[in-house]
């Protein structure tokens, strides 16, 4: 039968998973993609492009973020945050959070890792998302 | 590099995939929670008990559903679609829904088989996604 996840799992899950879906609200509609990301200090750090999504969040900055571990049709967990989006845009800041990321996914483009080597470069968005608020749901 | 899916590719992902994201909005907030579905006929079939994702749903119908295939950080394809939540509520086309979810996911709930028995229960939401648009991305 399900079961709610204690806040302390529902955490664990945002730590340990790699990929989570990024819901935000383009124009007053839903919208969800998914992200590589980096958790730390209950904010999801991630880096993106311009595009659909930092044009909404940067209009409104509310994002709900979900993580699952998959295992089969009866044995699963899932979690979903919501949060602030907030920019990162202080240099040393951008750099640092792009390193972390890099190093959790050594494969990223070599566009993104030039960009690792350049923290001021602004064609890449540096961004956590700083969650208040987690709820999860688990089967198995 | 990263590049665009086709309509029919992004289609296809649905087709073949068997959990997508689903994004509604929630007191005014982005959710996003994960369901089984079954895709047909550019419909998105599933099936919720009551919750808020079904409260939400029934006071604004649009929702976003996402899905991917993700092999690597390099290889990784995901789609999403725009569309409009329906319930499903004639007794034969909701026992025929719930059907041919059980089908597909035989490994559902012992309370989900009983459901699927009796379509008039009311307990259980049967609903669809109908899709106005697709668009997606892939890598690798």
């Amino acid at each position: 039968m399900m079961r709610m996840l204690t806040d302390d799992e529902a955490r664990r899950l945002f730590q340990f998973g790699r990929v989570a879906r990024l819901g935000c609200i383009v124009n007053g509609e839903p919208y969800v993609v998914p992200i590589s990301y980096n958790f730390e200090d209950d904010c999801l750090y991630s880096h993106s492009l311009p595009g659909t999504k930092i044009t909404a969040l940067r209009e409104n900055p509310r994002a709900c973020v979900q993580v699952d571990e998959i295992e089969g049709d009866l044995r699963w967990r899932s979690a979903i945050a919501f949060g602030q989006f907030q920019e990162i845009t202080k240099p040393q800041e951008r750099s640092d959070t792009l390193n972390k990321l890099l190093r959790r996914f050594p494969m990223l483009t070599p566009v993104e890792a030039m960009i690792a080597d350049d923290g001021s470069s602004p064609g890449v968005i540096v961004f956590r998302i700083k969650i208040d608020r987690v709820t999860g749901v688990a089967e198995g």
